[in-house]
């Protein structure tokens, strides 16, 4: 058979073909240019598989798209404090160029354009010539894409023109002490990461790096700490769409960021990244065919981030049995707080002797922090009553965990005929 | 052996019982004489289980926290529509009790007391008597608890007298046409639904019926249709704490809620819900204890919404073998978009014939509607191709979408034996 | 001759009269049936003489122009210091029904509702009943009237009944502590004093009341002391029209008022009070000719209050020659610094000695308080200088100033054929 | 006798010396090593006469105080309409270099930094170069004082390193398209305006230039049209002190402007120019001391532009007698609206024949625009009614009107002797 998956986002570009409302940005002639008529999305899996539809690999230029990851590698080079120092993370409820500063003269947000800008200049670190700066975050949003991105000249000549505005944003910040550098090479690199070239694919892989966590989904390799990408996440929640965070985080679910060329980054934590462009504008500078994209994406499969159905308790995952002369738990699915609670109450009807206990996480995909803890403390625990304990882990999901250490388990095998 | 989540939640609580920050409220006699060394935590999971640990039986009035479930019930009782013409979802950068109305007139958001007297009187219908729509609200906010509560008439009446200003926000709210009844009526109700007496042990089920989407996980009754705790659990996120939409998301990332008595709700969806309580309140009124044991909850235990890591490839949770003369797709875990992406990677790789192929669900805790779709467009395309299609389905995960009809299976099976 | 006076205001008001923009106010039946067509412009002079033109005693109700003379009570009844703690006197540059709270919860200024709200209350005393109270403004009002005053009962019923916001801004100055007595009665006295019937020819009176410093020009009796009426002309200055305080003073310079009944109060201090009336509204609720005739007053006929030519040095009114045995100082005009200051010139000049020095103020019309001061302290040193210092005062003007006592004159006649 | 002006002002002076309130401007070496307990005083009259006490001849730098003056240049070079297009009149109620602007995009007033430096760039033409525009400035500002002023180059250059943020508020206004040439010349020139050198002497001068309507008190030269000193004084009065509008114009009445060297300038239309200067600054940035003497300035003698006691019926001015066969009119004061209108009624006393009327105006020190028009057009009632019109008018007070023309008079004489 032919998967559904190409079907659903033909379907759901379908849907929104036939919507030509809005405007194509018309402050420069490079954007005002572009084919109205364009329409992508292209939706990239955890191990990176990408689906596409439409023209997904059309380019254009990133623009605000470029601001979250800017955002990253600054946090990265930088620090959590030191970028909170200059740009906070509070909604505006302002336009994108607005000079929304909060009381302490902070940006208000990093994907505002005052907030991009100061973020633009934290990127790598104070040593830095502006074109060392230029060269790094390139690199940077190239290691997102998994690709070796490129710049837009002629866009970015045609946005210097008219910036007097982002140059008055970067003065500002430097009058209050919380640019890196000149306001004129922070305004100059910020323009030029915006006029970044890329296509619907690039943008659905850059977001499934941020909702991995920070592994690139194509090559492998940890662009950002985990952390960061939280961080990032949590912005593009409430910061990242329309002017407004509660309509877009209640109606749609889904972390995004747009920019007005057209494109829609989206992240949904540990299951998909998005990409969907189309370049006619709503009054807010987000694309209008894309932002129904993503309402589709929502209501119609329940892609909202709030929308995770709570465990059932008939199979939860674990099953606890003894057979061949051991007592065998066999835990599936991640353990989250929630099943590896459940786990931990077939550990505890373990009655205290010398069985021997064997724990199987073969089928566990994933245990996040919380549930490690749980676990790893109810192992020992189950030692401590006198148990010998064995652990099947073939891909050592316990032993990644810096908790983890010789106390929890008597032995690790691979597989359960191991045992 | 014991299990270690009530150390765990004792960690917690010892951890932040020095520290003495903040003030007791003031504004009545009532709440000022509360013991400030009061501290408690609960944890209720998705079944109903409640772990608690200090004071978790003492008293106290809901205060703010009654806001999310008087939005929960008129979002019932009346639709989003309804409600969102008289209550947006912005968060206000206001204090509580400020006049945050946006250019319609409408109140910001529920969590203000502004939009919550507005919503309460949402709650019922028109024709409800002032009294019938106070029974109405305390039973409602009764089937979050799954007991029947009660109202402390001290604090009720203490806060009668100094409703001046809830009686303006009425007003004003009746004064732009957007109010149900007279606002004496409306500021009284409201001020009722906050003095209703709860424990820290209900507000954590309180929560978890929120973040199972609707189902009270004691009584297992439905309270609320799953959109309602999508769209309570989205607001709490932005409007429920701080004075700051983007600063609890990205330091906590738990949607939350906190009232002026000392108690904190939270949800993290299908996973846990929370309750704290300690009276003494920063300068913002939330509890200092209680936001610190969510900090901790966030960053020790890594119960952040955005910490969501991916499903690794090697164990997504299905596997396909053929035994026995038919083809089996051992499904497992939750199918999320991504984890029905890779069953569907299974399902392709089968080629068209008359072979019998079995995909057992047995292991499958939950589909949501992402899920569903794509499985069941996958098993229809199985069919398509010429095969057999035979579901084990013991739980009934399939059947209960509303996509699921004839065309799905040749036969549903409760165990792999029936086959 | 007839007088011009009235040809001017025929003018005035039939170049407004094909001016048919704007709209009646809707928002209650007895103001919607006002006839659009009306219009009336009345001058009162400072001794009392009333120019009228046009439906100059067609009635309607007062609406926003009492606030003015509710606050002149307020300011008279309880002095400025207990005035400002709940009222300040900014311009709020918003809408009149508007909630414009300084940081400490005080009404920005009087002119909006919610300021004259808490005026009403101010007015009179704290041991009054509502009902006194209403007594104690219509008696005020009718004072600065110079007639009877009453209240037009279908308006102030129909106001009453659409009242919310106002009963909303009432509780918001009681919950800020800042209102005397209930919300109820404060919004009702408020409401009811806005239904205040007058003509354009009262509205006239009423405001040469304030341009005089608070004598009624027609009864001559002290309705206010002077001090109120500067405050209550100053606050009209920057808070009275439009929505914008600047842009009233640069383009009109005209203290005035307008209610959305269509009346127009003007005072310009020591020349005319104006009373303009018709009732077609612009958008920020102000009477569409209303406006205009205050233009062209200030535009054709230079009616700015920073239009004041300075004196010319040629004759500033004051001479001094020597004749008949005595030097004679022949002032004129009033006293201000200036003129104050080139009287002193001539003083300056006599020699010490014992000549006669007769200073005549037969043709001074009013001393301010900073001629008085220097004038009278000039007429000490020529009698320190050892001259006999007759005064000529027939009107009592030097000796009205409590700074004038026995050492200030020799001799005070009423004629200089009497010295 | 000495003239008590001296004793008055020094008085004033005295009175204020001990307040030791308030700091030096602290952010540039330049202004921070003021002498803090330097103190002065100088009032200018309408005839030039300048009266000092304290430091009068100490210079400092104008800082804002330039501000009104360069807006005058502005208006005068440009016209109202243009710079309207650019800056607003409105008070900001912001701090002076905030980013003030409305909602087209202009600078809410030419006070502040931002409408300031508009302003600047807006004096002259657009041929002129940067260096043209400095001169234009600086020999524009040197008009209003009366003498050649410089520029104080140390603080010029001290102030340029630290203008970041007037830097971006003059590429905000380009980015508006608001801003006449390059924000790098327009901050320069700003800049370069604040830095010149006055001292309080001078500013009493220049305040005396704007309250005469224009004309400089020493050189007897028009600066800037009647119209542009109107607007000036206007402006300074919603916007020159404090933040807050209301408080100056209520509290003090004069027209005024501070600047953050510890000047304070003042004009009080028709009377006075002045000038004070003490270094130490309230946390608005105004001269705590200047303030001070403002208050003392309006309170103690009156020179509150609210306090115009009305003319008293019994000596209005003029006076009519028959005599020597003619009927005489003897005029005397300012022929405002309220003294033209009295005046009128003597004319109207006249009845229709062919007497000899003889009008004086040899103690009319100035005829308003307002009370030109009565008085004419009552002069050519009084011809029309069959008289003979004799006008004495040995200044040209009625000639100068461009109302006035060959219909009003039979004829004029120098002196009433000449009849």
């Amino acid at each position: 058979m032919r998967t559904p998956v190409f079907d659903l986002l033909d379907q759901l570009v379908d849907s929104c073909q036939d919507n030509r409302d809005g405007q194509v940005a018309q402050y420069i002639p490079e954007l005002a240019d572009a084919d109205p008529e364009k329409l992508a999305l292209a939706l990239c899996t955890p191990d990176g598989r990408v689906y596409t539809s439409g023209d997904a690999e059309h380019e254009f230029t990133m623009q605000s798209i470029s601001k979250p990851f800017t955002y990253a590698l600054a946090l990265r080079d930088r620090g959590l404090d030191r970028v909170l120092q200059s740009v906070d993370v509070e909604p505006s409820g302002n336009a994108f160029n607005e000079i929304s500063l909060d009381s302490r003269g902070r940006a208000k947000n990093p994907m505002i354009n005052i907030g991009a800008i100061t973020t633009y200049a934290l990127a790598g670190d104070d040593d830095m010539t502006a074109g060392d700066r230029l060269e790094h975050v390139l690199d940077g949003l190239s290691q997102f894409a998994g690709r070796e991105l490129s710049v837009a000249e002629d866009v970015y000549q045609s946005e210097l023109s008219t910036g007097w505005r982002n140059l008055a944003l970067a003065a500002l910040m430097k009058g209050n002490d919380l640019l890196v550098g000149e306001p004129q090479d922070a305004m100059h690199g910020y323009t030029r990461a915006c006029a970044i070239n890329v296509d619907a694919r690039d943008v659905a892989v850059m977001g499934m790096t941020l909702a991995t966590g920070g592994v690139n989904p194509l090559t492998k390799k940890r662009v950002i700490p985990q952390w960061v990408a939280r961080q990032v996440l949590s912005v593009m929640t409430t910061c990242g769409m329309y002017d407004s965070a509660g309509d877009w985080l209640s109606r749609v679910g889904i972390p995004a960021k747009s920019g007005v060329s057209g494109g829609v980054l989206g992240a949904l934590p540990g299951q998909v990244g998005i990409g969907a462009f189309s370049p006619r504008l709503d009054r807010f500078g987000n694309s209008v065919r894309g932002v129904k994209i993503y309402e589709r994406l929502s209501h119609q499969l329940g892609l909202h981030i709030m929308n995770t159905p709570a465990p059932s308790i008939e199979a939860v995952g674990q099953r606890s049995h003894t057979s061949d002369g051991y007592r065998l738990i066999d835990l599936q699915g991640r353990l989250t707080f929630a099943t590896a609670e459940m786990a931990l109450r077939h550990f505890q009807a373990i009655p205290p002797g010398r069985d021997d206990v064997v724990v199987d996480f073969s089928l566990v995909p994933a245990i996040p922090r919380v549930g490690a803890i749980m676990i790893l403390e109810g192992l020992r625990r189950l030692r401590a009553d006198g148990h010998a304990v064995i652990l099947v882990d073939p891909h050592g999901r316990v032993e990644q965990h810096e908790e983890a250490d010789e106390t929890i388990a008597t032995r690790i095998v691979d597989a359960l005929d191991d045992v």
